[in-house]
């Protein structure tokens, strides 16, 4: 997908206008305050390049949709820096919430800058997506500007609310597989159908393949997060960019962790008595393996990634940009392809 | 002003209106969520009640200023609303940034709940303030939406900003009192000015009288804020509902602070010396007023409660609403009658 000439083309054109709103904050009183926006979104600092910035699937998925339904791509722009700050914010706060020190190889933002001032690059970086959502207005309707502003931040309510649940699961004992769905809905579902539907509605789209466009982005969602549960206990260090199996000392009740509990087996025994340290995660992990976890967790992926072919398929994206999107399936899927 | 009939008409209405909008996350697995909102707005747990509500200056301002320009004030409720779940946002972030264990003399968000669920839920207050916003869509014409909600934004940018000058000023040693008015005007000022100005957009006011009731709530905020400073040193604890003069403690480098630091005497020597222990707090605050401290700070507070009555002069409001607002700058300068 990266090769494809057409994110080629759209890659720079979301970072300039990104970089163009952020650009607001560069005075000199807040010039640090500046530093910190650009260090977040990986333009400046140490390890600041395309490997920092991450890969602005958000974004892409807007203009993406928009061209699709047979709009004009470069009028969504706003609405697609819009999403991709919201995801910065939403990063920014979930560090500190998780007490992460690292994202994507770097340091999280309030290892570097102080909790108190990641909180609010945090805020910031919302501010400016709503104010950038809001330059809608120059191509669009007054009625699509405020439709996408009620959308998206109904997907943002449910952002926080699967943020809530993320939290409180922390200190829960007896979850179950049931509870997974409700969390990663809005964890990571939420904005990636958010994505979809604007990018449908900016596009033309009619109300039934807006509604195909979303449930698209909401089963790619899934089957991301899913994904990223799977790398998050069996993936390499290399290829996520976190530590290597972080998730079961971290203690996140993932999908497959929660596969194992509702086991009952030798892994649900030990979980019951974390915490649990590095030296033990090889043989844990393996053993969450044996149990039939990481065989369940890739065949709950697959399901999702299959759902969302589906939704796409009858979203009948035109051109280009629809076999863009049948590739951004696989590139999720496979991150390390 | 508390017992003025059309507050007494409007307070109830305000709350049943924020109540309604909070009450979208009462839901089974969010029931804790929803708490958390709920003790935070005051309705909820220990010591809640009128006390711990605060005195919803911000809703009020609005719907007074929007009766004042010759407007309906029941049509500009959800503007109201929006700004004081903003405040609260605002307040649920400030006091994890700044370490404060009790606001209103009840526990903090995060002492109560954790720092991480009090990020979140402030970031949902600020989610609900944006989706309530756009609900004014219902009353006025689209682009009346689209401005205010632009005003709004770029005010808490302003805040955003004020707050990240405040957290970098704790670590300076060579602040002026020329560094405060920027700090304060995007804490305070920002926010109180974009309730008057939205209240008169509202209400009908044509520009000339939209910028002087934003000048009003303007140098309405900068008064307030330096009132507060001015009892964060010299004022008790039963009139702020804070503990006595902590700002010398938490080294706050409010507008006493600074004043104090450009005498270079006794005051700046021994701040220079920090950390100051609850025990020397009253000898010091005592010498501050002896460099000058005490007087400078309430003239200036009295010089923009005079800039606030003259600009709200020129805005000319009307009727009882009108009156109000004139007692409100009173009530604002003199918290403890």
């Amino acid at each position: 997908m990266g090769s494809n000439p057409l994110i080629l083309n759209m890659l720079p054109i979301i970072e300039a206008k990104l970089q163009q709103i952020v650009s607001r904050l560069d005075e000199p009183r807040t010039h640090i305050f500046h530093e910190m926006l650009t260090y977040h979104l990986g333009w400046s600092g140490n390890g600041s390049g395309p490997d920092a910035t991450g890969k602005r699937i958000r974004p892409l998925l807007v203009l993406l949709t928009c061209a699709a339904s047979g709009g004009i791509w470069q009028d969504a722009l706003s609405a697609a820096a819009c999403l991709e700050l919201i995801h910065n914010f939403s990063l920014a706060h979930d560090d500190i919430q998780d007490g992460s020190e690292l994202r994507r190889g770097r340091l999280t933002l309030w290892k570097r800058w102080g909790m108190a001032q990641a909180i609010n690059v945090g805020d910031a970086l919302f501010i400016l997506a709503q104010l950038t959502l809001l330059e809608l207005k120059n191509n669009f309707p007054p009625q699509i500007t405020m439709e996408a502003g009620t959308l998206i931040n109904n997907a943002c309510l449910e952002l926080s609310t699967g943020q809530f649940l993320d939290l409180a699961y922390e200190d829960r004992t007896d979850m179950t597989i049931d509870d997974y769905l409700p969390m990663v809905s809005g964890k990571t579902a939420a904005l990636l159908s958010a994505c979809t539907q604007i990018g449908a509605i900016l596009g033309g789209a009619d109300s039934l393949k807006q509604e195909n466009y979303r449930s698209f982005g909401h089963f790619l969602g899934l089957a991301f997060q899913m994904q990223d549960d799977y790398l998050g206990i069996w993936g390499e260090m290399e290829l996520t960019g976190k530590s290597i199996e972080s998730d079961l000392v971290a203690g996140k009740k993932t999908l497959p962790v929660l596969f194992g509990l509702s086991k009952g087996g030798k892994f649900a025994r030990r979980w019951a008595e974390r915490p649990i340290s590095y030296a033990e995660v090889g043989d844990l992990s393996e053993q969450l393996a044996k149990e039939g976890a990481k065989l369940y967790t890739q065949h709950a992926a697959d399901q999702m990634t299959e759902l969302a072919l589906q939704s796409l398929h009858r979203a009948a994206p035109h051109g280009e940009a629809g076999l863009v999107l049948y590739d951004m399936v696989n590139i999720l899927n496979n991150r390390h392809t």
